[in-house]
């Protein structure tokens, strides 16, 4: 059994004059935080700002880039070759490492966003053009994938440093894709169940579907999401279920290969 | 006497579809290329583009990051703070240096492009905000400044590594400012007198002014203008003119202090 | 004495997937809302829904056209020719006149954002082509000016209709002008004394400065804060003491000239 | 047999310091333009020159909206919602009637560009929504579809006034698609050939497939890509082609229902 899981949230996730999310609040219970990079939603100073109290938190800074659709928030889908998805994942995560350098951090993890997660969940070959991308960046970068999906697949293949990572608010099919937010159930809105859930899944190391079953998983870290209303509430409660299971909360070590 | 000088163009200034200035053919006759970082021009895929060009033709690679404004391509004055600048400056060159690398180059300097040059040139507090920034992200950059305006007192400040720049095609006044665009004989069109001007001012170390005058300067390196008709006509008298002197075109290799 | 003043708010400063201010709870308590015009915040979503919102709530819809610039919000100042100025005000009141005409409204005023509006403050000239333009587009259309300032002279000088506007939470020093906001007392955040001074001004027929002079002016409109977390309690301060004195809120109807 | 037939090219791709397309030559040759609106290429700036431009060579102006893409010049696909398809396309439209009507013009025809147009020729319920949304706009628009697909499908449900649309230069399968552009003869670049082809299209009130098929087709107007290198060489020789065959150069009058 796991003695220690991770746990992330999006964060800097506003953009100029615009906040999103209770940064602050979160960053005293997450310990690990998915910086937006530009192109979705966060700017320069978002950044700056966002991984410096990420520095404080001693929490672990992960690029987490996006389509360059700032009103669409990058969640609409966009054909995009390869090759260009590969310079759109450089250039965030540059961009990424040297601010998180002027804030005496630095980039540890990679998290795709939005539309391009989606889309990479799907696609093991266009998840690999992103990692491979960004490993060419930084070769020691630890890629978050979740866990059973495509991503998964790509990051197996390619042999890097990777975290399979599950959902705290969110029902799982029996094929381990998420039941759709349409869907009555496809959605955890209490937390209490969220955090009983979770520790259930970590202990299990397996993802337990919305039916029962178990699907054995790679659980190194746990998502809230951290522009729900709900989302602190959330994290607290997963955070207070894990403690009480004895499961301590500590950063990812990355697996291999 | 100098037995050689750089010849630097602005790159990359395409934005998606569109394009700017002829690359290819500068490329083959300059010996540092100064590329946009897609804030003012210049999107992840014409960066890199721009940039494998530049290893093909073994010319140095310099970060241009100018203001947040396609529009405007950077001209237009903004009132930015400068711990807002520093992040700016750090954004474009992090993802820059990222690409770069990508296509087996490095960013070797760093240009100030448009509205932020200007302003920089007249305030030595703002040039330096922006290129501590820079440093900050690499010490050993070497940092082109306008030779003569509070850019390079600046650079002296920092103590770090630098290289003075002079036009090809602008009339300088007495004060070591470029001749306003607005007055006649402020931008030289004829290829020939550019390259005589050139030459004249590299063998005297010195900006020689529109009323004759001989100001002492730093002279390492002389912009062409990559996005004017004439840009690449020039290029070849200032090279042709240098080289019938006896002037070598080579990078410059960075002052210090 | 008047017996009745306007108050307006701007509203719709949202993007894509960000909120700014309450606007459903200021709907409630303004005449005219001064909505964003997709340039400096507002796509064209955030325009339809605020626009239908203020249908509703019988609120008269003003376009807000600002500078183009999203991650600056419209508040840092640019050096834009008056030929393009007059091109950015006709594109962003034509685009907020379709928008207002599908949720069954229409655009009745207009008024300039942020840095635009106050550079137009300090320069007739520059206030005359944006109010030029946004005639051309609709000959009826009331102008708000900042009441005292060279905002109000264009319009007088054009002769068109207009309104004028003072500040319910901005001190003022004897030449009208804003006290600037670095001061002490520059920003009133005690709703009753934000109620009390409109209700003395409207009185008066004039500005009260910080130094308790009277300064004529045009006040045919109470500007509340909608992007402050304490607009919506000085919004309900400042209509109740405008209730208690007997001044009914209604939207103005426009001077001459 | 159609005695004239009008000829369209999209204009006004340029955007801030950025040119595309001859627009000068091709206003010289078409009847028709449809002009970019500022969300895939083309700001205000480009839009109030390109339509002064239209207005002195007396050519019909048209709105061309298209996605909110810049990067991707409105060719890449993206998921968009119908309501917020409507407000793009009103919104886009509104601006382009206050620019047409600033130089003296107005706005009489509306054609979606890119990735829009592509997706609406396959999808009338998509096409109907954007349709809808313009001439809730203008009543009067006169909506340009591609010939005998979605798109006619859906001004034929709407009544509205519309016109059919082919193309100069792009070889058609027997089901009214057109030839992929990836397959040899897809693209004619050859301008006599094009002449030709259009002269017998135009007679023959039909669609002459790449097998030689004919196709019954509404032919009001043909269109010349205006941002290739030969656009002004295949619109001269359509021109002369058809003047040759003595059919004339005239701005559609729109088709009813």
């Amino acid at each position: 059994m796991a003695r220690t899981v991770d746990l992330n949230a999006d964060m800097g996730e506003g953009f100029g004059p615009w906040k999103m999310g209770d940064d602050a609040a979160l960053l005293g219970l997450v310990s690990s935080a998915n910086i937006a990079c530009g192109a979705h939603a966060g700017d320069w100073d978002v950044m700056a700002q966002t991984m410096g109290l990420a520095v404080t938190h001693d929490v672990g800074i992960g690029a987490h880039p996006g389509f360059a659709d700032l009103q669409g928030f990058g969640r609409r889908r966009m054909n995009v070759p390869h090759g260009s998805l590969q310079n759109l994942v450089r250039y965030q995560l540059g961009a990424a490492i040297a601010i998180a350098g002027s804030v005496g951090g630095s980039v540890r993890h990679l998290k795709l966003h939005g539309a391009l997660a989606n889309m990479a969940a799907e696609d093991a070959d266009m998840a690999r053009a992103c990692y491979d991308a960004a490993l060419s960046v930084d070769p020691d970068l630890i890629v978050m994938v979740l866990s059973g999906t495509a991503q998964q697949n790509a990051v197996e293949e390619i042999g890097c440093r990777w975290a399979g990572e599950i959902f705290a608010d969110r029902a799982y099919n029996d094929d381990a894709t998420l039941v759709d937010r349409s869907l009555p159930g496809a959605v955890i809105h209490n937390p209490e169940e969220a955090g009983a859930r979770i520790v259930d899944m970590v202990r299990a190391g397996a993802i337990i579907t919305a039916s029962g079953r178990h699907l054995p998983a790679a659980i190194d870290t746990v998502c809230l999401h951290g522009d729900t209303p709900s989302a602190v509430g959330i994290a607290r409660a997963v955070r207070a279920a894990l403690d009480d299971a004895g499961i301590g909360i500590a950063r990812f070590a990355g697996r291999r290969g």
